[in-house]
């Protein structure tokens, strides 16, 4: 099983990559970290006469990483109720890459490429980060996605995830489901 | 009465922008497009021993904006069922700039300006764009801000918004209310 | 086109009977006030040995509304951010109704069947009853029944409906465009 | 500390109960069947000359658990994605029981008794239940309770729970917290 996990905090050693670490201790996979990628925002040509153009920047990495994967995890700090800027332009660009003629097999991988969301914010983001795992659940529909878990971890400083006994608990139980699975 | 709309859409002449000019028709106020300002996402430095470092980028027209303004708009397409990413971004460095010690009056003077939130999207709307309301709510709680009024309109194409009459009614009455205070 | 309302309220003259009454001014429409039916919780016994039991009760009366209407109008007020317990317990019964062989098509006849939700409450309602209207989309989905249009009132005191701008604006909207259908 | 759990099934044995149990193992406890009381619907007379008028049902059962209660849990299977309409119909009340002069001490004693909402349902409850969750939390806020935890289970038929590993973790991981704080 091909794993990527996409790193969407603006910290190394984030929180959000601590919560990714332990879901995925002891298994093979891929960080692709948002923060040292250029990835340009949208410029919404659906309805132009010429169509999207090509955009020379880092975005392709992310495409690969979704041709190749069989998992894959959206690690992300909850900024402002919702995940990283940073991690929004890499989502938003999903509707020029569903339409780009280079990756004509895109959108019909997806529909087998199993999603996981592992965010962790300061703000009781039990609740209040439910819109947006909301919004994740709408966005992997749309892309017919498969949205198999999602862990809400709650921390603010450096390292504060380890303290998260409850969100710890969920991780170590999913890695235990996908080790097996990666036998 | 000083307005500032903060447009988050990457095309010119968007549906989210159309929507504002009805709200804001007859009224002065300020357009200010994000896709033309150079704004770096968010670097978290909350917990670094240096704390934020100045950002070198067009963010203070932002900061600017809120200082100056007693109401401002979050004009937004609804990209993948929220805020553009270019939005977001203007988002996350709220948390660097309500600690930037160029501004120290900032965070009180939020609490007095106004917000409305405009968003104009393509599926179903009113319905999936409900996560992002609910969002835009936590934000203006958290810094303060009266959350007064919000649209959700749909539309795809550009132009699309003017077909949207509920959309429209509402936001003439908003227009006339508006108006009315601004007497 | 025939229409039937559900109305919610434990109050008679309520303020979400008469945003019905605004969106419906003009067409013709039965009323059915679930405050003066004897309608029983649901007894879930889909998982017993003998199924779901005969009830003795006025619900019948709610089955023949759905199979005889083109279009359903649940109007209810906002007790505690969501519907009111007696359209709660109404809709909670469908478990049974669908399964109900007095009504084999019953399920096939709720995938013809608009739904209309219109709802009004006095705590900041157009953010606070979101996930009631997330949840109503929910129900319809499960049901397949296409949920066309929502309107959220702004009121609590009996009459405060009539203060709302907004709502009676998109009422009026509705009520042309169901007029135009209705001709 | 003292604790009740409502019990908000139809059924005996349901899956929220056992929830319940594991996150009240070894710890005293009473529980109140909400399908073994008779409560009424609200009748919503806060704006009636006379006021509320005195139900003859056993709602005092459910007063007299927050007044003496330290913690109350709110356990509920997800009927068509809330809670089910008995346990509806009884928060509902709660618009009387606040005004309710023989209880003259209750809204203050419910600002210092904790709540936890354990709700189990069948339909992707993790993301279809968030609605949920958003009600308890602004239900609560209402109330001025202190919303602490919340588990959503998943299962069906009686029994289900027992597979839900993750539900089940979280449930132990609350027992031992609340275990160690009735030392």
């Amino acid at each position: 099983m091909n794993i990527t996990a996409f790193i969407g905090s603006s910290r190394a050693h984030s929180n959000s990559e601590h919560l990714t670490d332990v879901v995925l201790e002891g298994i093979t996979y891929k960080k692709l970290y948002l923060k040292d990628l250029h990835i340009e925002p949208i410029n919404d040509l659906r309805h132009d006469a010429h169509g999207f153009q090509l955009v020379e920047d880092d975005y392709d990495q992310v495409i690969e990483a979704l041709l190749t994967s069989d998992l894959v995890v959206f690690a992300t700090p909850i900024y402002w109720y919702s995940m990283s800027g940073i991690m929004k332009n890499m989502v938003d660009r999903f509707s020029q890459a569903i339409r780009d003629e280079r990756f004509p097999q895109l959108k019909e991988k997806l529909t087998a490429t199993e999603a996981i969301v592992l965010a962790v914010g300061g703000d009781n983001p039990t609740v209040k980060a439910l819109p947006m795992i909301q919004q994740f659940q709408y966005i992997f529909d749309f892309i017919k996605m498969p949205f198999t878990f999602y862990i809400i971890g709650e921390g603010n400083k450096p390292g504060d995830i380890a303290n998260d006994k409850q969100a710890l608990a969920q991780a170590a139980i999913l890695n235990k489901q996908l080790k097996a699975r990666t036998l």
